[in-house]
């Protein structure tokens, strides 16, 4: 946690900022150690140039916050006071440049801070926690790795529990009960499980659809464990399916291996998402897939790399992203195959490694 | 949901704005009956003065979109397209006075919208959908009537599950599973299970800490149902407690009763406040009551008003609000006790019905 504090005074020194304000929950996790879902409470670290860190914490927390965070300088404030007045009070002169996390912070909280703050300029701190956490350390990937095996094995259970009629929110019921029993945070996104034509909706919400003989079955799920994401999909059909819907398959499926296959160090995050889309439309089903093929994976859900056609950042060591292409045929389904993979020296390690052969549930 | 438009474009009219902008996907849903969390994409519903509503969604959400808006000019972006010129193309020229949700808009979105929209001055339009929020209609108090029912029956069913031995995480996958069984959408936030000296802590997380003889048990716990949502705390014993939790325990049973007595139209959020904190100091534990005594509900978890000894503003009838003091004794324990109330023509309609005496489990 410490290396982290100074990677960030080393930033306020090499960017000319006097001091920044990290509020993103997330962050204050990551830097400091301390969990915490402040509502529209008031959570931030304050580092000024020169001073030790300060975390500023509602007063409810406060136990937590000493018990969890690395940072020791804690000062709290209870609903009813201000919170802007106590930032003044620690900033004390004027500053020149000050930096925020401008895809946190709203408009509103930029008014009252400003006031408090009263610098000339702002400038956004979102690049250097990005380039911090884009690439995971070994002590993140033994987490995400842990979220990665979890999700595997609640898929694995939660098959078993698959009966012809039972509803979506049966196998949401069920699946998220088995992420609590072993031990996951919890899901790391709405549980998506989807039946027949409604696979067809990659955005689709699991309902009180009964499961029939013929349908495709897609399961969209990850668990948060210890703080980090996995986030993984498969499809799966129950009974047969007809010849359309098996070349669909197979085609995504294709398109996953070529995806994956793409991905290496220096090369484009367009490039991963171009490789996959070619086997797509190759077979005819361009417009079919409708969105990027992934997103990082980590401390979010979908974090920095967004992988998608127009994206030339490159991909570098130590990058966790998901690979998900998918083709939807309104009326009659879709389907999606999704895999986590983290970039390593010379390509990638798929962490995900439940079978993606087309498995025929009854 | 054309009501709600009209009240919206009265706004623009009142307001003397050529434009707004809502992006908040809680009033997307509120205002189109389109339910989305689009995550990182863009989502926003755009008014213009003379011109219809513009609803600017994913790619990937358009069919759920369709399906589901009351407002029906509907354009899709892509994760290659660039959303902020979508909007240009709809704003046509200039505006001089634009709104937009300055508590959900980021600095990082406000600076790239307002290149597009170009106008002059940006107002917030957060007062304006409060106020459309804080008196709910009929068919919301349905809705969160349903979430608190479904809750209850949660709890009622959660309650024939415990255990001598069983670990907080336990409980929280068993209620959650019942959550999903009884068709609610989900947790309307993370489900707090605590037992023992753990409930000293007001956002303890929930862990592996086993039942033992002799301790509290505290279910902090809310369901969403149709875009509602609900939230209840008991406190309870598990076998006979020391004679200063069972004071502290009847402590706050009596101000919990004292904060819902004070509420009716007219009086300040602070007077319910004071009502309830009165009883604790009376007590001995003033300081051990280091919260506000509630919080708006409906849409959101927490939501406009804020029940805290320093705001002023009256209750109204149709507000749906939470009463909830709790006393925290660290290395001891805590109590909270939390209902959830409508204000009406003359006093409160308190909406959650579980016993409240002191409940001895085992």
């Amino acid at each position: 946690m410490a290396d982290k504090i100074n990677t960030l005074f080393n930033a306020l020194a090499n960017n000319g900022w006097q001091g920044l304000l990290v509020t993103d929950p997330t962050h204050i996790y990551y830097l400091t150690g301390f969990a915490s879902e402040p509502h529209e409470r008031f959570l931030g670290l304050l580092l000024v140039s020169g001073e030790e860190p300060v975390l500023i914490v509602p007063a409810l927390d406060e136990d937590k916050a000493r018990e969890s965070s690395s940072v020791s300088r804690i000062v709290t404030h209870t609903d009813t006071d201000n919170p802007y007045e106590l930032l003044k009070r620690f900033i004390g002169g004027s500053m020149d440049v000050f930096a925020i996390e401008k895809e946190h912070v709203s408009v509103a909280r930029y008014e009252a801070l400003s006031t408090s703050v009263g610098a000339q300029r702002y400038e956004d701190l979102g690049p250097v926690l990005r380039e911090m956490r884009v690439r995971k350390s070994a002590d993140e990937m033994q987490r995400l790795k842990h979220a990665v095996h979890l999700v595997e094995e609640v898929l694995r259970g939660g098959l078993t529990h698959v009966r012809e009629g039972m509803t979506e929110v049966e196998l949401v019921a069920e699946l998220e009960y088995r992420m609590k029993k072993l031990g996951a945070d919890g899901p790391s996104f709405d549980t998506t499980v989807l039946f027949g034509a409604k696979t067809a909706m990659p955005h689709g919400e699991p309902g009180t659809k009964k499961l029939t003989p013929g349908d495709l079955l897609m399961i969209d799920m990850g668990v948060y464990a210890d703080g980090y994401a996995s986030d993984i999909t498969r499809t799966f059909a129950f009974g047969s399916l007809s010849p359309e819907l098996e070349k669909i398959y197979n085609t995504v499926l294709q398109a996953n291996l070529a995806g994956i296959a793409a991905a290496r160090p220096g090369v484009s995050c367009a490039s991963v998402d171009q490789a996959a889309r070619a086997v797509v439309e190759a077979a005819g089903y361009g417009p079919a897939f409708n969105h990027r093929v992934g997103h990082g994976l980590g401390l979010g859900i979908h974090e920095y790399p967004s992988l998608h056609g127009a994206n030339e950042d490159p991909l570098v060591e130590g990058m966790v992203f998901t690979v998900e292409p998918g083709i939807y045929i309104a009326g009659k389904g879709g389907v999606r195959i999704e895999d986590d993979v983290l970039v390593t020296a010379d390509g990638v390690e798929v962490l995900t490694s439940f079978p993606k052969d087309l498995k025929i549930l009854a």
